[in-house]
């Protein structure tokens, strides 16, 4: 697995100067990166395009920023930091003075040396974003030159996904955004976790579809569900992955339904891990869950993340780069995340078919058979409780014992006459 | 509201000295005062008519009561305290030793200057409520008259009843008792804040109807039942106002359902107050909360507490006077009542006219606008939630937020297409 | 009760040294013993009968066994403890170096003057249990005589059950095992406390009719069960009493349903005693209950403990013996179960017939008579939730009051017009 944390951050550092948006051709890039990595399938959507209640913006693409002060030294550099640059900024090529300029500069006073993120999506304006020590070379009393050689224009919206085919046509979504740009945690580290998985799933036999979906924030996740509402009754579970590479331990949020199969299965997961690992209830501020629990759509997604959008400091600023992140947590998110779909695969609700009294296991080979141990018990638990009605995650949250101990149970017991999965 | 509290007060005072029983012409008087106030309705249901397991009693009426020492003092006299005198007692006029006297004295041994509020209201007796330092001047040898100039003779039961006719014909019920004599806080504080309640209601446009009986306890509540068992079906919420004037803090008795609308509304708005309010689950002791959830009748009526009855020393005694209350209390239950009823007034359920995925708030000018602050999260709830079976209250306690704010959120969304209230 | 405990205790002192174990004469010896107390009928099944997923095996029968040294002194002999024979141990008569013995001798490393208490019965093989003290008196280089003089042959499995016919045909079951040698609380505590029910319930005219079963472990009550199948639907209620001798408080095991009538008739006389009593979840590990919940069987069966098998030191070892079990524990096993049988007696639903408003009490003498106290609060939730669709169960747990008092107000209640119960 440290292979694995290793490329997940090559990965990342490789995406981290590109400069992405909503649009534009730093997701094109992005994508394009991908793709060497997963079969991934570009989808491009017109300008204009309809999409629910939205539509598709112009495309934003830029090639230079600067502000120079009167001696042509440059004071705020694109090419530094894609975040100097308020995305969405329209064109503009001007001298004007300090105070014509100081609206369209933004700085995190409470951080001086840190740079902010902004946006400006659906509405025309332009801007910088610097440190508070950077604003502090400008002078009152000085003129400047600010160029910002952006365009906005009819274009597309661009998208990439990517099928894992399962022996069920019932699929998995895996989505994570891709509008960020030099931004470590929100969200290269969920990218770079759902490339690795969708690695880890092409090397075995699946029983769902595993959907991955790498869109930009909200107007992306839109746009997908627009154009593919078809299949959005296959979707039987979901997950959002987003800032997973950072220090803090796992936090897991609900669907809307609050219990479905994925919020159970998360947290049973996490139950059993050390760590101080938290489970919240959804809310619908965050990531992509917002879209795909919406009262029109409803399908059971969660959102993993370690450290919460909006409660760190670091939290869209320039403090959120490659130094933010480590190996170890985007290994232990990509394990804690491949548990969890290894418990969702393998849970089958199963039939007793000797359920009147308890069967005779020692005929069979199973009773107090050597380093059986806790497996007994857990045995005894898939017996009393495979009437049809429940799954192995209900027998083992009520046994209070980990899935895996009743897993390979049922599985001890399945190669007997003793057990049979229940048919869907 | 501080003028809605002196006159609150001031009816109290005006009312306190009355000698009201469960009939007779105590209650009459204090009808007639209430009709001066708001344009009730006085209804006079004969002795003997059969409501439900009861039978109107006989009228009680008293003019005057006292006992004299052999010097003609009046150790105890009606006209100074309505109290001294056992309601319900029967005429008596007679010479009798202190012996013959003594077991229809009643006096409250644990505070010795305090005389007792007793009743014998079903039973043939008479009785005088005295203190302790009252009973002390009485000698063992010395004889005394005694005098109650009171009639029990075939007559009527009132009460009084009131509608503030809404939108809907579906009613709200508020109820309060009026056969107790000079007792302020139980119940002449509930008697002023519904009086209170009607003229501010009668001031606006309302949703539900408003029913105020104002009535004797238990017998009045199960005549007013009994004559109008056609309408209950049209009463969606109820509470009973008792013990609303004293310096405790609120305590909400929840309805036998025990999570009715009233029942949520009123714990949502105890919820987001300080002052250590209390909510208790509903018992079968009490007010007439016990005759409306009755189970043949079930209406969902929830009661409405400061002091809680049996539990505050000065509870049915000469101590539960002017004092007792005061105008900031009358003034604060007024308040809280008034908004739970204005929560249950705008609970209403919407429906999210674009519930795939969220709708753009920005072109609708909803999108962080100035001020907006909470309301953002606020919106947000109200448009996942709102798809037809969560209403605005079922929205607040899921979001863990005020129901203003809630309510504020839906408003905005509502005057755009976004939000349409459900039609019922 | 005092004379109950003796009785239960001499029994128990009287089946001690039989050496029982899942078929043979032991079993039939005991319960040839318990006819002599109650008109037990005893069920003989032949070897080879095939139950549920379960063949009769063999029957066992041993008369004799030792360890001689070549001094020709017994070591080991099976007159003096039964627990000294592995159970089921085939007949062996042999000399053996004391290292072919070894494997056959079975101690308690940690408790070295006690002999552990072990079965064979499903695979052939010897053995003896012995001291740790006993083992060291053995020489590495000495020669032994051995002897099990013992006989597996075509047989029968033998039990014993008893039924007090109730008014109704339906049942309430009293399971305890028999298959037990030489160990006093499991389970002669459960065999002996089931005796005395016996009689107390045949002294008395009981709503339910109560069947008693005194059958081997496991493979006797699945015997059972797989010959009763017809009569299974009319179990409503059925208890597993087993290790109730001992000084711990009563641990009550709910069945595989968890809150079942027999669940929360125990639960709520075990809430209204003091000393420490517990409840434990179901778990397929323990005694009969077993085979009573497994999923094609789901009878309503909990199981009565004091010490929890497996928990305590003395479990399965010749500790378990007459001292460890005592007269006021027994006693205090049967006045607990007498007092849950007696709430699932008392446990109707009544309808009020006067359910709209409160009925008049006064005037049926009902209405705060001497002494009434919490009775009348009693008799108020009665009355309240007499609707049909509440047991007094139901009203005790929701009044939280003690159901001997919920039951006290329901009988002066149905001695009038107020209260009926409830036809089926």
């Amino acid at each position: 697995m440290q292979d694995l944390g290793k490329q997940m951050k090559a990965l990342i550092a490789q995406l981290y100067p590109i400069c992405r948006s909503i649009t534009g051709d730093g997701v094109r890039e992005t994508l394009r990166i991908l793709t060497q990595e997963i079969p991934l399938q570009i989808r491009e959507v017109p300008s204009g395009t309809q999409v629910f209640d939205w539509t598709i913006p112009r495309e934003w693409n830029i090639r230079d920023a600067w502000i120079k002060d009167s001696a042509g030294a440059r004071l705020v550099d694109f090419r530094e930091l894609s975040l100097h640059v308020v995305s969405y900024s329209g064109p503009i090529r001007q001298r004007m003075t300090f105070e014509e300029l100081r609206p369209h500069l933004f700085t995190l006073p409470s951080h001086p040396d840190w740079v902010p993120y902004r946006t400006s999506y659906y509405t025309d304006n332009w801007g910088f974003c610097l440190s508070e020590n950077q604003l502090a070379r400008f002078r009152e009393k000085e003129a400047y030159d600010v160029c910002i050689d952006s365009s906005l224009k009819e274009g597309y919206l661009t998208y990439g996904e990517c099928l894992v085919p399962g022996k069920e046509p019932n699929e998995f979504l895996i989505s994570s955004h891709i509008c960020h740009p030099a931004l470590a945690n929100d969200n290269l580290s969920g990218t770079a976790v759902a490339i690795e998985l969708f690695k880890c799933l092409t090397s075995k036999t699946n029983r769902y579809s595993y959907r991955f979906l790498f869109a930009p924030g909200s107007i992306g996740a839109i746009t997908w569900l627009a154009l593919n509402e078809a299949l959005l009754p296959r979707i039987l579970h979901g997950l959002v992955l987003t800032c997973i590479g950072d220090e803090s331990p796992v936090t897991y949020k609900r669907s809307r339904a609050g219990d479905a199969e994925i919020d159970r299965a998360f947290v049973h997961v996490l139950t059993y891990k050390s760590g101080g690992n938290k489970v919240i209830d959804f809310s619908p501020y965050g990531y992509d869950e917002r879209q795909y629990n919406s009262p029109g759509i409803r399908l059971p997604v969660g959102c993993m993340m370690r450290a919460v959008h909006g409660t760190f400091p670091e939290y869209h600023t320039s403090a959120d780069n490659l130094d933010f992140i480590n190996e170890r947590s985007l290994t232990n998110s990509l394990e804690t995340l491949s548990e969890v779909i290894e418990l969702i695969e393998s849970n089958h609700t199963y039939i007793n078919n000797r359920p009147k009294g308890e069967p005779q296991l020692g005929r069979r080979g199973l009773y107090r058979s050597p380093g059986a141990g806790e497996t007994q018990l857990a045995m005894l638990w898939v017996l009393n409780l495979s009437d049809g009605s429940h799954s192995l995650l209900d027998i083992a949250e009520r046994a209070k014992l980990p899935f895996t101990q009743i897993k390979q149970a049922a599985g001890a017991l399945a190669v007997t006459d003793l057990l049979t999965v229940k048919s869907p």
